[in-house]
């Protein structure tokens, strides 16, 4: 009578990549593989973007390591990362020759799950890849980006969802990058995805946990027939991050669904995490708690941080409630994309740019790309002043084509350049890194041999390396009675005493 | 056709008192009350056992004036609390003119709501508070206090709801203390409830957020007719805390239900009490997340910390995981009491002892007590060998009477002590403060004309403060060069750089 409930593990990716700025090491992650590969999930996250761009960014690893170490730690478990379509993980649209590459490469080192979206939820950005996956054997996930606006209803996306299984498409995922989807609409979108496209058609939800009503949306999605969802281990959820796994576990009970999930070995892992996270404390985010304001805004609270910074830049910090309202029109007049990675930013920006210097008086080169079609179409129409706006500014035509058909081949003249730097080691994946990671790249080949850094701090050691560093002479200053300060850390401010080390 | 759900605000309570240990200072919520008595609550919780005792104990604040001061800032809204049954708001039995004079006083003071609990859910020691507050006109709120055991049945729980109808409840509360109420049995208990109390009976339900599932138990709870549910603002929420406001109503939009609650004013005391919290800092809970484990060991947060520090000052602080064992055993033997103040520190003292002296070699006064009936009945069979040891402990015979019955009137001798100690006023307010808490009583009522004390620290404020009182002479030293320290601020280490200030 009891329905199983599948679970995707985001502990390895998405987790520390929105607590943690993705900074965690791979060593502090090898401990709990056995537990992971054990515990019963139906696939673990494991590589992304942010990921790969930082291992070589900051933490001087190798990404196609990282995933050939977790293929060998994790043998049991389907692998599962999250692609931008014709973005692959970088932040342009590549030739389909790339693409194609970029997915069988990944199938080749131990990818088993791709899941793939686009940021306009365009379909023509998710063609190549998904049929290159198909072809790798691998599981193909098509995504909806899920948003709110006029014109994303339900039934608009349920099509969307019919599409993507007629692309071939193995599953479908909800994706909600902002905590957005509240729990009604997670039953109808689940039920009308079930009733449209078959019964047997998988069903996957990821929701962020950001303004704390996601829980009860996902229970919803389950009520409604979903077969697959996502959460964090505990130690490693909530704030900006996701819905905890042992939760989930715990509150289907007595219900007519159950995971297959262990217990202890999610302790475990708990318990593991709840030791290495203080490590990150300098990357921790400022979130924490529930965030509902997001649902009028619909800014996610990363962009906001990026939007603040902006503002101060130009000395004017205190314009953030004039740009914060601002960015919903500007969403409006670009035909109402979801905002994510590389939307999000594009409209942030623009909204700056609006109230810093008039309305659509300077236009950023990304925006007028938006406008002009070259990231692909959108489900809203868009105001047609701006359109003119752009096209005058860009200098450009606007196209209604598939984004990528305009590229030239592009894999041999990136083979080359790629090759051509020092440390570069002649594979495919090396020429996949610069291909997306142009600027970063050459450095990390270089220092690759260095091998990877832990930026997590064991406190106990920290305290060493910053005396040795102090700025005067031989190292810190003895300090004699105790004295106080306030210190402000990750914005909270804290009174402490600071006395002589015993 | 959709049904309105009324929402009690739990910021002025249980939010400060679960969160910053019940230190938050009136003056600190004077400026949000506006807004919340306007804000469309069913009622708002601003009076109980922890805030009385944490007024006379650390505020030098008078708790009958805090609450004349919420009846004025908050004319038009339900004012609640939160009453021990027999014990009122202290820790023994009282005798019944004293219940009756505690209620008469509080509802003469401006109380509207007394939700009324016992910790054994022992309905005999609810009779008297319960009948008192009816005479007063005022709305009696009967509670179940919500556990899990094998014989906590719903049925079981239904009858008792039955059971506090008859005896004249306005109201049945669902007060679940230690998020241990999952969403099936919320569902079950509440339909239950609904269809044998009658579909007009009242039913609210009371959470904590702890193991991160209740807000899910308050959506099927809902789902299955609860009339009314808790919450608290976001800045005052979650972790041992409780679900937010915010999050309640948002998730309930496209549902058959709604709030009528004021989203923008909630933001305005969401957004003070963001500020206040980090004042308080030095008294913020540990617990941040969730903690499913509970579940398990059925034993809360604050009770754990509680049997650490015993153990520690025994010399045993490595012996908790035996203990957290036992306290199962125990708890059975005892006729599984729920696990809420008085029991839960009675159940877990002796478990430290049994790990400690071995099993029942040494019995505490106040389990014997518990054993021997004079807490009150427990819905479970007890343990006859240790019935039999407490017996021979306590020297005492095993009741089976109401408690309270044993008790001779004490009023008038109450009343004598009270007017005789320095300070008191001679009001019956002064006699019951003094019933409640004889041993704090003295020190509050000489030390009352000094006013309130606010002991959430203004960051800047407190720097000059330690300066003053720094043991080197004329204050701090000064600091010449910047020094590195590992700073641990409520068990999280931080690693800080110090400089000199600009």
């Amino acid at each position: 009578m009891s329905r199983l409930i599948e679970v995707t593990e985001l502990a390895l990716r998405d987790a520390h990549q929105s607590l943690l700025a993705t900074r965690m090491a791979m060593e502090d992650m090898v401990p709990v593989c056995e537990d992971l590969d054990n515990a019963g999930y139906w696939s673990l996250e494991c590589w992304g973007g942010a990921t790969y761009d930082a291992c070589i960014r900051f933490l001087n690893e190798d990404p196609w390591e990282r995933l050939r170490k977790f293929r060998k730690l994790l043998p049991k478990s389907r692998l599962q990362m999250l692609l931008r379509g014709q973005n692959l993980l970088g932040y342009r649209h590549y030739e389909d020759e790339v693409v194609e590459r970029f997915v069988d490469k990944s199938a080749e080192n131990g990818m088993d799950v791709f899941r793939v979206f686009d940021a306009l939820n365009d379909l023509r950005n998710l063609q190549t890849s998904i049929k290159a996956v198909r072809k790798t054997g691998k599981h193909a996930q098509g995504t909806i980006c899920y948003t709110t606006s006029p014109v994303h209803t339900i039934p608009a996306f349920v099509e969307m969802a019919q599409k993507l299984k007629d692309m071939g498409c193995d599953s479908i995922c909800i994706k909600d990058m902002a905590g957005l989807l509240k729990p009604q609409p997670a039953y109808d979108l689940v039920k009308g995805i079930k009733e449209k496209c078959g019964k047997d058609t998988l069903v996957h939800v990821h929701a962020h946990a950001t303004t704390g009503v996601t829980l009860v949306s996902l229970v919803k999605a389950i009520e409604a027939g979903c077969d697959i969802v996502d959460t964090a281990v505990s130690s490693l959820s909530l704030g900006p991050g996701h819905n905890p796994t042992e939760s989930l576990i715990e509150l289907l009970e007595g219900t007519p669904y159950h995971t297959r999930l262990d217990m202890e070995r999610i302790l475990r892992v708990k318990r593991h995490f709840t030791t290495i996270r203080p490590r990150y404390r300098e990357f921790l985010s400022d979130i924490v708690g529930v965030e509902t304001e997001i649902f009028k805004s619909q800014i996610p609270g990363g962009m906001i941080s990026n939007m603040e910074s902006q503002l101060k830049g130009q000395g004017a910090g205190d314009r953030l409630q004039e740009v914060l309202l601002e960015v919903p029109n500007v969403r409006q007049d670009a035909g109402f994309p979801p905002l994510v990675t590389p939307s999000s930013q594009i409209v942030g920006s623009q909204a700056v740019f609006n109230i810093l210097m008039g309305k659509y008086k300077v236009l950023t080169g990304e925006f007028a790309d938006l406008m002009l079609g070259y990231y692909g179409s959108t489900l809203g129409e868009k105001n047609p002043d701006v359109l003119k706006r752009a096209a005058e500014h860009a200098k450009k035509p606007v196209i209604t084509s598939r984004p990528a058909d305009l590229l030239k081949p592009e894999w041999e003249h990136l083979r080359e350049s790629a090759n051509a730097l020092e440390g570069a080691n002649g594979t495919d994946e090396d020429v996949l890194t610069f291909a997306m990671f142009p600027q970063v790249a050459p450095k990390f080949f270089k220092a690759r041999a260095d091998g990877p850094k832990n930026l997590g701090k064991d406190p106990a050691k920290k305290v060493a390396a910053s005396e040795a560093k102090s700025p005067a002479a031989g190292g810190a200053k003895p300090l004699e009675g105790s004295v106080s300060y306030v210190i402000t850390l990750n914005g909270k401010e804290h009174q402490v005493s600071v006395a002589p080390g015993k």
